[in-house]
């Protein structure tokens, strides 16, 4: 019998500890993948916290996975064995409701994550549905990729999913994990990059990262000074923000875009909506479509997360590391891979 | 000297009286128009009242004005002598900003309202900006004109300027004197119909006005049948609701479009956007080009408010009519033409 060897926690909070156990036969839809690489993401933190009341225990994080693929299903399509490919946030999904048929297989209701309910990739082995492993553009460092299958597409959706122009004028709320790479791809999208920020030691590192205007929010007139100007405002943070001023930062016809999963409802002022003809917007990750497309782009401009490694087995210092909130900005495990 | 004869108050909530004033030389960029009708809008009510801090008094209320032209200004453009023209909310604008160049008037920062610090068509004479008097098709009737210049194109622009298709389901919530209006273009637009309402005794005039399916909100249920369902849901009413099961009964991408300029802000779950990819929209009446495109598919689909007319000389009773929530659906007064 095949036998996986990964990190999990057996309680909510607790440490990760080497797990073993046997898959079972390859599902028909399966794909099997020997991990190289497994980013670290926040989500990863909130579900081993159990923070969002969905996670089961055992339980193993990882949904930033890079690998090469080892065995396929006799019904996986479009993969070949050895073929480099990565998974994000979503491991299967229906493939026949509305969504799926129309390429947001994301927005299916069905969908199940690379963690929820399952085993992810913090583990020498990985098993997802075919649709869900996407290969990987040549140009693309295995050790970048996997950030940019969760928070990548994350903050790329808010570019390719709403025809934004490349003459817009963009802010990013939030230069951490997500915005350290929402930058880069407004940046290269062409647009003018705005940086929100509550931290003056960001700003040299933001204007690197693409940013041509750095705002500090602690400033009582930095909102002010951008009135009515910004197109395109993308929130990569998960605490209550004042959306009303941020809302009047925005050019008619702009829009606020929400991905980061705050818990306290928006308070949008209905005034400020009709008068400007302003949107408020949100979304998850992306479709395997759209990871393809990001992939493509990220590879095309070069556009990759800054990150951190650790060795697999330094797992929990890895976590502590981004508990910490000083990880910069993204850190990636590494199988050994002799 | 030239002297209109109008209907003002002299304080807020105050009767209207007959009231004349010499209304000076035309501007250069200005057109006079003959009123032969106007309609009553609920926002004639609240300027009337003061509710939004902005009126000034004498207040001659009317934007929804039908006539003929009978003087313009030298440099009053596209219009003549004589032709049937419509006026709706807006009056000015500055026409060099960049909203005014890209079509975009009503949204010019500088755009005056046909009632705000200006006398409105509650009078025999109007004055506006020339890019603001519309022309009517042939086929529009002078007495159902006046109501679709307001409160037609405030319903339209939701389907207007966001790209609706003929396939999707529409929610219409509230069938008042926006609502009704709404129904016949979302029916004429193609779309699958659905009317909110909180009394069953509209369920057989909303399916005349173009519903198939009419919903009772007050039923605890009605919301939770629809979940996912709808692609857009554009709301009338300007009292808080119930955000959140709203956003429930919209299909992934499904949309909330605001109209009515509810006074409290609107609370807005943000993991509801993100899962479903939903968004949360407002906008103002229209354009002049959405007005002219409105009033033409007006025409050719025969799209006409339900009303009731009074003389121009009993604008009281047609106000207290208003005010007691039993107009169906929009009061147009008429004046004496002999």
């Amino acid at each position: 019998m095949p036998e996986f060897h990964a990190y999990a926690a057996t309680s909510p909070k607790g440490i990760l500890e080497p797990y073993s156990f046997d898959p079972g036969d390859i599902g028909p839809e399966e794909v099997e993948i020997k991990v190289t690489h497994c980013g670290i993401c926040h989500s990863d933190l909130s579900m081993l916290n159990n923070d969002w009341g969905m996670s089961s225990y055992p339980f193993v994080p990882g949904h930033e996975v890079v690998g090469t693929v080892v065995a396929l299903g006799e019904h996986a399509k479009g993969l070949k064995i050895g073929q480099r490919v990565g998974v994000g946030w979503s491991a299967s999904s229906c493939l026949s409701c509305p969504q799926c048929i129309s390429g947001d297989h994301n927005l299916c209701a069905t969908t199940q994550g690379t963690i929820v309910g399952r085993h992810g990739g913090f583990a020498d082995r990985l098993r997802v549905q075919w649709i869900w492993a996407r290969p990987l553009p040549e140009g693309l460092d295995s050790k970048n990729a996997g950030p940019l299958l969760c928070g990548g597409v994350t903050v790329f959706t808010p570019l390719l999913g709403y025809d934004v122009s490349p003459s817009a004028r963009v802010g990013v709320i939030g230069i951490g994990g997500l915005g350290h790479m929402a930058l880069q791809f407004a940046n290269k999208w062409g647009c003018e990059v705005h940086a929100f920020t509550t931290s003056d030691s960001k700003e040299a590192e933001a204007r690197q990262l693409g940013a041509h205007h750095v705002h500090n929010t602690r400033s009582p007139d930095a909102l002010k000074k951008l009135a009515g100007s910004l197109d395109l405002i993308i929130s990569t943070i998960n605490v209550p923000q004042n959306v009303p001023a941020l809302l009047d930062t925005l050019a008619p016809h702009g829009r606020l875009h929400v991905v980061g999963a705050v818990l306290e409802p928006l308070q949008i002022p209905a005034f400020s909506l009709i008068m400007a003809q302003r949107s408020v917007t949100g979304s998850p990750t992306g479709s395997p479509s759209a990871l393809d497309t990001m992939l493509s782009f990220s590879a095309r401009h070069n556009v990759a997360p800054v990150i951190e490694t650790f060795p697999m087995s330094k797992v929990n210092d890895a976590l502590d590391h981004l508990r910490s909130g000083k990880a910069r900005y993204r850190i990636v495990l590494e199988n050994d891979i002799s």
